[in-house]
């Protein structure tokens, strides 16, 4: 009946919609890894003897033509087709024919998406800890040149203790070294293969496991194949909760840098192309960039808890839930790469305003020193508490002004120095040149297979 | 005025208790902790002349009292005195008077609180480790126990392919892994001495910080003063980021025995004193234990967003706020040990059900290994599955009934002895026993003081 | 130099690209409701002598050619324009000159943003409780279809006593009422007249607020022009509070829907289009379209804490910060429009099994009848718990199978009538006719201008 | 066997500190609400012939001695009973016998829990309506004495135009009404009659539900007995959302409380008892109260959240994990409690300074007001906004210093009184005295049952 084949398409194309919801656009950033895991993939059947040595050359051949085309930013999902993981087997089946069906055997879609994510979560891990280590060569570089520009320190947002903007630029640089260590503790959860666990439940299949561990550089891979399957959700959690931390960090310094351009503070002074006026008043100079920053990574902090909402009480084995996962994670990727790269241009610009605690209302900022300087003469710390106390009731107080801060990461000695080699250090256990090579080596192997 | 000054008193104490809120009986948990930054810090005074080697024994001995008071659980914090550092330096100033001012020089209570606080989550990451270890042999012993007793696995909720109670309690135990590698992040960012950045801006005083760092076994010092202060709720955050991410895979794990329990699955049996009976329906044995201990869980990964709330857009330098995060952290140690013995004891007395693949309901789990092999005899897979489809719908299939599932973390093979390995591969990346070595010689130290 | 200019536009460019973010794509919600804003300050500038006769006429008319574009579709914020106000003023400029430039007076970018937003969250809550109320209507149809088709009642995943499909429907329904309720807490909120208010202060202006509140047909005014700056945030906050909750209402739903298609519920039969096979497993019918719909409605229960992250400790006063709200905020309306959709969709086209407490399985089902029998025979409540408890301990127990369920809301007497008018109730005290009178009119005025 | 009696002991006792977790201290403030529905119960039971006149009398009798224990705070729950329900039954049983466990007839623990929760909701949601309307009253009342008092208006935390301690104080005023618009939304979710749904799926008993209903006040009741059930999490889930809406609002005054109060401000002065000092640095006064103050609300803020992830993908049917929700409901009603008591002290006692926009550095608020003078001779906005523009930019600048903002809501016209007669409806709107006249009155009754 027509009326109801009408209805029918209508619906079919409003579930499709729905169930397919940004996947197609989502899935063009796996492309390049699901090449790799075909890749490696192939290599294991044909070790297997699940696969011919011929076979195995032509998908090589083809996996790397399309490997090509990905590189060139040519690789699209055709309309109709449903994911990138059929958009490659449809490609490969229309050169090779059965050879092309082949490459599906020991494997399901389940386990290639893994495989994809894994891979990808890697690689853009990798990309936002390179972008964190600039920000933070950045932030040492200012800390470096500001050692000896004051700045007021605050405790309750009240005047406190002279501080200087060698030891806030240092500050948010030594932040980010643990960002790197919870990055890393993510990054280690992505490192590892699902390959070969199928829908969850493995196969009859003699897969060699550890051969594709080799092949794609992992770390090791998720022995137990119900795990490797429930990996899916908390590698993208784990990714988010490090991407959140780092976020905390920059959003808690544009914060700083919004307050500090206030006119009531006054300690920096913002490029003029980062700033904006009003519509309705003439003199204003806005730090609306500062301020976005701010939003977009504050934003960020709410994402580990969208995943929790996804995951919560779902018991164990694969629910299509899943796929939500790829619409929060990706964007955030982009996201935190962009917001790095705006935190850095903004530090690089940035002015810092000199001879800042000059001014009167700034004396009571060395009051401790004024107390100090009577403990180092023998007074006990609570009387010279007690009479700076009264010095100041009275009058009688005078801001000493001069700073002796000697000790380690004190004002005098940043130990910049001790910071970036912990930052070297940390950057060092990644070992991401083994993953290049591996990567390297299979594409290569590829190439060899084309010949 | 009278009147003025009863309503005064009234205020004084409303806003007392408003302020000190829950801050006493939190306090006690550092007490310990307290006392050992008070050795350190001793020690490092007199090696820098702040103390004499005759005020530093006093210390010692007093400090080695109180110690002891604590490990008694004797300790108090009295009526009046608003925490522990103050409680501290009161008894030292009750016995040692001037001598026991002095030990406040060049520290704030900022930072002193900081290097309790840093202790105490070192020391209960410690022991959350330990019970995920206990929990994580447990599920090892079932595992290997129950390897060859099938369960049927789902995907989407839907019957899918055979699985067993080996793969099912091996995956939990494999995922604990990756729990320990987020509690290492965490304990790595808590393993840092802040001791001698003060009030967050240093002082002037030529503190040994290298010296109270190695004395208190922390791996390294955050360097930066103005970043040991900031990491005042980052600290805490990571521990209840991991935390919570051990508590989905607990909830989980309850979720899964909620669901077996029931009659529509009836996989498990859960031992008597682990169920109740309803106030009405007689016939009724309620999964209570598991319920909750899903809810407690569930409920625990909210904690790292509690802590975002607390800090965000806080500028930079400390905050009255940070105080809240005690009330957030010190419980959930407590419920997450709680959750992990439960958990282990549900475990270790949960029944397994046999044979429950007979039942034809369970048939269709067997419809990949038909297509497998068919794929085996050389029909691409493709084509396999359209077969294997074909006899479902015209009733022709049968189960095949025989798994031979050999590849790594499969039925067959799952490889228990090697999560085990890497199990121990992380928790000896922990070095505790370096902490354990410190703290141990720290105290020797003050009890030789005293002689 | 010609260098520093490159490497300038290639910032600004990136600086553009980052604050402009997805704002033109976001802002063509708005344009509908931009021109009604405008037509309503324009109108009221007349009024107090701040607009001719003449150029009123002539702005109405070119502000109707505008909205008439708008209706058709072909509305686009032009290369370079950075948000619809600014395309609209430019529209009225390139015609008309300095009047086109008048129509700002009074007025700030600030308040017509917030204009836009109310006016925008308005309509849209007013859509999303249409699709509530068609959703509401579907579930009382099938409950009532239903009402004699029993299902098993489940405390605790435990068999519990019977209930119906009647019942299930039903409960659904009622829960849209308070959905609803929630949903008109956030539709007075977004019911308030900003405009007025400046950039958050006010103005010299002798503007009439109370003119532009009743052209737009709002409830009331925000007097206070501080709090009616203040309610940027508030108002999505409630909006998308209100969301989640309806969100949280229709996951729960389809998690039953999940759970009740598993072989071992199997309840229900979803349609074919709403199910899909597995790539390896030929038996399989998913329920995919179910399980989506729980992780995107589940996913929207993270949205406030978005909106928090974002807004909290910001101190009064506008902050750019607020412009991200529209990314939060404008997807979340397209999302849970299209998940209830989906959802009635599911509904209207799910089957029910028939006649499934007949199983023996069931049998305890009806443990508490046989007890209220005894009770209604005049046996203490406890001692006929404790009789029954006998009776299925020794096999004794025969289920009674006959349900006499007549109070208020139970099996026999669901009262969907009741459901119904209160749902009737709810929606009527929106008021809507109201506000679309309102906007008819001033379209209507607008047109007369034209003549 | 001894052995295994001993350990079992110990588990049993471990097993029943998890279970029970804080319940029966948590229970302690439901035991008034019980009492008041087993009244009504009773009196239906009685009405339908379940108990005999005389029955119910004695019945009457007995409750009323409870209700009057627990009005002298004498009430407990006795070592090894575990709920508030079962020591209500065990008192009534050990007075009455038999008649004693009759009145648990027709009713399940669970919809006695759920009437508990709701009457208790209701009230404690009243007492946080009164407070706010407490806190409202010394907003307006300051906003009025400071009406005169100009205060610096910022947008981006940059000096923008003139504002009021008129205005600021009003603005918190009038968003007050749009909290308690959301807390009436959780009011009417908490005022609706579950009792007589049993477990979940109502009974045999030819219950009156309407009679209760009406004796209890509620505004009506849940119909559908699954819905009933369901409503448990819901009503406990509006209730933290209005709750944290209202903290948001504290929230952000005491962050504004905190800046105004930092020297760079300096806009108010905070009175002595509500600052303490600093362990190092003499001179501070810091602003404690209002910090914990932020951090307390601030931290409310995630306690919906905490409801989500118990309730996430739970099917329906009640779960014993629901039992955790009175843990997250009852302490965040004393908190706020707590918070709107001390906020309002605050306020009371704060002190405002004059003559604040003297200063020249904030000479550019009125550089609107020089706008809008152009404006107002005639010149069109935009030009007279560059004009204004060049002549800050040439120095030519004089700041108007003259306000005469007069529309509704601006500094000259506060409409102060509209905002207290708006929020006086919407107070009205909850008719609370009907609530309270039929607790008198069921209360009454009973004790007419006792002559």
């Amino acid at each position: 009946m027509k009326l109801w084949q009408k209805e029918n398409t209508v619906t079919s194309e409003k579930i499709e919609r729905f169930t397919v919801g940004r996947d197609r656009e989502m899935d063009l950033n796996l492309a390049e890894f699901d090449v790799l895991g075909n890749l490696a993939h192939a290599q294991m059947l044909e070790s297997i003897g699940l696969l011919s040595a011929g076979e195995l050359a032509s998908l090589q051949e083809e996996l790397s033509v399309i490997y090509a085309q990905v590189q060139r930013g040519e690789f699209v999902i055709e309309e109709g087709v449903e994911d990138v993981h059929s958009q490659v087997e449809l490609m490969l089946t229309r050169k090779l024919g059965d050879t092309g069906k082949k490459i599906h055997s020991g494997r399901s879609r389940n386990d290639q998406v893994l495989v994809d994510m894994k891979l990808y979560t890697r690689d853009r891990l990798f990309k936002v800890v390179q972008a964190t280590d600039k920000l933070f060569s950045t932030l040492i570089k200012r800390s470096e040149q500001h050692k000896n520009d004051l700045l007021p320190g605050y405790t309750h947002l009240q005047i406190a203790m002279p501080s200087s903007f060698g030891l806030w630029f240092g500050a948010y640089a030594e932040g980010l070294i643990d960002d790197v260590i919870q990055l890393r503790a993510a990054y280690r959860l992505a490192n590892r293969n699902p390959l070969g666990s199928g829908a969850g439940y493995g196969s009859s299949f003699p897969l060699n496991r550890k051969m594709t561990t080799d092949l794609l550089g992992f770390e090791g891979m998720h022995h137990n194949v119900v795990y490797a399957q429930m990996s899916r959700g908390r590698t993208e959690q784990a990714a988010l909760t490090a991407i959140s931390s780092l976020a905390a960090t920059v959003s808690r310094l544009a914060m700083d840098v919004c307050l500090y351009n206030s006119q009531n503070f006054s300690f920096i002074i913002l490029p003029d192309d980062m700033t904006t006026g009003s519509s309705i008043m003439p003199h204003k100079k806005n730090p609306d960039v500062a301020e976005l920053l701010r939003a977009k990574t504050n934003r960020m902090k709410a994402l580990p808890m969208e995943v929790t909402m996804v995951l919560s009480n779902l018991p164990s084995g694969y629910h299509r839930d899943m796929q939500l996962l790829k619409e929060i994670l990706m964007p955030a990727f982009d996201e935190i790469l962009d917001c790095l790269d705006i935190a850095n241009f903004m530090l690089e610009n940035m002015q810092v305003k000199q001879d800042l605690l000059n001014e009167p209302k700034y004396d009571l900022l060395f009051s401790v020193e004024r107390v100090n300087d009577l403990v180092i003469k023998g007074v006990p710390f609570r009387d010279a508490y007690r009479q700076v106390g009264a010095e100041i009731a009275d009058g009688t107080y005078e801001a000493p002004r001069v700073l002796n801060h000697t000790h380690e990461g004190s004002i005098g000695n940043l130990q910049n120095d001790l910071i970036r080699a912990r930052m070297d250090e940390e950057l060092e256990s990644f070992a991401f040149e083994n993953v290049e090579q591996s990567v390297k080596k299979l594409l290569a192997s590829a190439d060899a297979g084309i010949v």
